[in-house]
C-alpha cells in the first residue's frame, strides 16, 4: 500500500494523467474564462480526498474576494414538465442576446456519475454545442447536503469564470426544492396542464416559494387545459404571501416547443431585477442565504458527526423500537444516545 | 456549598416548603387523578434543576408504560381571534358531555411564570371553575425547544391523569404553529374575517397544516363578511394536499360568543377519530411524531451544545461578518468554528 501511495504521489509517473494544477493555475484559469480548467476546478471541488477538499477551499477563497454580478435563477418541476427542452430553449435565447449561461442541477436522488455529462448534454443538444454555455451535470451522491454544496461551490466558479446568467434546476422531489431556493434569487416552476391532478406531484409549499409559474406544453390541443391551469394557478397564488417581499408572483403559459412565452418570462426576470435590486431586497436576501448556508453546513456536520458514531448507531434501532412501543420516553432515548456519542468523543483516537 | 446542599437536601428543614414526593407518590398521584399532585408534577417537569429533570423523567418514563387514551386536539389562530372565549366555550360545552379536558398552551414569547396563573384562569373564567378542567399556563422560557418538550410532557402527565381530551393552543407566531401540529392529531385553525388581510397575519404553509379552519365571530355584523371567509378559505383549501391522508379538510362558521358552531365542531372531530382510527393513520402519525421528537431532542441539544460553546461564541460574530462582506467562504467560515467546538470537547472538564 505504501509503495503505491508513493507512486501515486508522484504525478509524473503517470503520463495519460492532466499535469496537476495548483491553486494559482486554477484561481488564474477561472478567471480568465478557461472552460477546460473551469471544469477541472468543478471536478476539484466535487472530489471527496481531504486533500483535494483543502485546494478547492483555498481556491474558492481565493475566488469570492473578486466577486462577480451573475442572476442566479432556480428551474424546477416534476420530472415530465419539460424542464430539458425549456432549459435548452431559454439558455439559447439567452447566449443569443449575448449571454453567458451556466446550467447546473440539483437531484440527490441521482446516482449518475462523471458518466452522465454525455446525458446531460444530449438532452440539451443545442445548447451544449454553445461556445456561451456551460452545462454541468448533477454531482454524484445521495445526499442533499453535499450535492447542494458542490452546486453552490460550482456556482461560484461559473461566476468567476464570467458566466453573467446561472440556471440552476431540480428535480421535484421534495427537499430539493427548498434547497434550490436557499441559493437562487428568482425561482421559476415549472408545471404541465394536465386533469387537475397535476398539483398532487407537487409537494406542499413549493408553489409558495416561486416567483413565477410557467404553465409548460401550452401548444396544440393542450391549449385550453394549459389556460385553464393558469387561471387555477393565478387563483392559487392569490391566496398566498409573496414568495419575494414587494414582488406579485403569477402563472403564465409558455411552450418550449415552439419558444412562446420564453422572452417574455425574460422580460419578467428583468423587471424583477430592476424593481428589487435599487430596493436592496437581492442584496438581502442573498445575506441571509449566505447565514443560513453556513447555519446548515454546522447543523449538517454536527449531525453528520452524531449519526456516523458507532456507539450511536449501534443502540439507534433498539431505542427507536423501545420509543415507537412505549416503553421509552423519547427524551431518555435521546439522553442514551447523546451521552455515547459524547462517551465516544472522550475516547482517544486510537481506540 | 457543600454545607448549604447537605441543608436543602434534608427535605424536613424548611418547614413551609410542600412535603417532598418521592416518584413513587408522583405517579400513584397522579394516576389516582389527584389534582394537586398533577400540578407538582408539571412543575417538576418544567424545573430546570438538574436534580429534578431525572426525577421528571423517571415518573414520566413509569407513567407511559400504562398508555392512556386521549385525543390530542390543537387550536391556532392569531392574537385577537378569540382563542380564550373559543376554549372556555368549548371546554365547557365538552365537560358538560362528560369529558375531563386540560387546556395547554404553547407561547415561547411569553415571559410569563408562574404568576401567570391567575391571567390563564382570568380569561377562562367558567371553565377554571369546571372540576372536570384543568388549565394549565405557558410554562416560562424563551426557547421553542424547552416550551415544546415541557408540553409534550405535561400532556404525558395530563393524559396520565384521566384527562382524556387534551386541547393546546398556540399563538400565531411562525414556528410555534409547526410545532404545535408535531404533537396534536388534530390541528384546527380559527380565523376571524377581515377586510382580506387575515390571511396576512398568517405564516406560509399554517392553513395547509389545518385538519379544519373555523372562521370565529361569525356573529351579529359580522356575519356576511364571515360566510365570504369561509369561502375563501374553503377555495384555498381546495388547492392544498390534504394535512391528513383521506380526510378532507374544509372551512366553517362558528361564534365562540353564541355558542353557534361549537357541537358541529366536536362531531366533525368524532368523525376524524372514527373514519381514521380504522385505518391506523392517527397510530401512524402518533408514530412519526415520536420519531420525529426524538430526532428534534438530538438535534436541539447538538446545537445547544454548539451554540453555547464560548470558543465558538467568541468566533461567531467575527466569522458571520467577514461571510457577509465576501471575505470568506461559508465552508470555512463553519470548518473553523467546528473545529473550535471540537478542540473544546476534547479539552478535560476541569479548565
Amino acid at each position: 500500500m505504501s509503495e503505491l501511495n508513493k507512486i501515486s504521489a508522484d504525478g509524473g509517473s503517470f503520463p495519460r494523467r492532466p499535469h496537476a494544477l495548483s491553486v494559482d493555475d486554477y484561481v488564474a484559469g477561472v478567471q480568465a474564462g478557461n472552460r477546460t480548467i473551469l471544469a477541472r476546478a468543478i471536478t476539484l471541488v466535487e472530489s471527496s480526498s481531504r486533500i483535494h477538499e483543502v485546494q478547492a477551499q483555498e481556491v474558492l477563497q481565493r475566488l469570492i474576494l473578486r466577486p462577480a454580478k451573475a442572476r442566479r435563477i432556480g428551474i424546477t418541476g416534476v420530472p415530465g414538465v419539460g424542464k430539458s427542452t425549456f432549459l435548452e430553449k431559454f439558455g439559447c435565447f439567452l447566449t443569443a442576446k449575448g449571454h453567458k449561461v451556466a446550467v447546473l442541477t440539483i437531484d440527490p436522488s441521482s446516482s449518475r456519475s462523471g458518466g452522465s455529462i454525455l446525458g446531460d448534454k444530449t438532452r440539451m443538444e443545442c445548447l451544449s454545442r454553445d461556445e456561451n454555455a456551460f452545462i454541468r451535470p448533477t454531482p454524484a451522491g445521495s445526499n442533499l447536503g453535499g450535492v447542494a454544496r458542490r452546486t453552490r461551490e460550482t456556482m461560484i466558479l461559473c461566476e468567476a469564470a464570467g458566466f453573467d446568467t446561472i440556471l440552476i434546476e431540480s428535480v421535484g422531489v421534495g427537499q430539493s426544492e427548498i434547497t434550490l431556493r436557499s441559493m437562487v434569487d428568482f425561482f421559476l416552476l415549472l408545471l404541465i396542464p394536465g386533469a387537475g391532478d397535476e398539483l398532487q406531484g407537487i409537494k406542499k409549499g413549493i408553489i409558495e416559494m416561486a416567483d413565477w409559474v410557467m404553465i409548460n406544453k401550452a401548444d396544440g390541443d393542450n391549449r385550453l387545459r394549459a389556460e385553464q391551469a393558469r387561471i387555477e394557478q393565478d387563483a392559487a397564488l392569490h391566496y398566498m404571501q409573496p414568495a419575494t417581499p414587494t414582488w406579485k408572483s403569477e402563472a403564465a403559459l409558455c411552450s418550449a416547443l415552439t419558444g412562446e412565452g420564453i422572452s417574455e418570462l425574460w422580460e419578467c426576470i428583468d423587471r424583477f431585477y430592476r424593481e428589487l435590486e435599487p430596493k436592496g431586497i437581492i442584496a438581502r436576501r442573498r445575506q441571509e442565504q449566505a447565514l443560513d448556508w453556513l447555519t446548515d453546513l454546522i447543523h449538517n456536520e454536527l449531525q453528520r458527526s452524531f449519526y456516523s458514531n458507532p456507539r450511536v448507531t449501534a443502540r439507534m434501532p433498539a431505542l427507536q423500537g423501545a420509543l415507537l412501543r412505549g416503553e421509552i420516553t423519547a427524551v431518555r432515548a435521546a439522553q442514551t444516545l447523546l451521552a455515547l456519542h459524547e462517551g465516544h468523543n472522550e475516547q482517544s483516537p486510537s481506540t
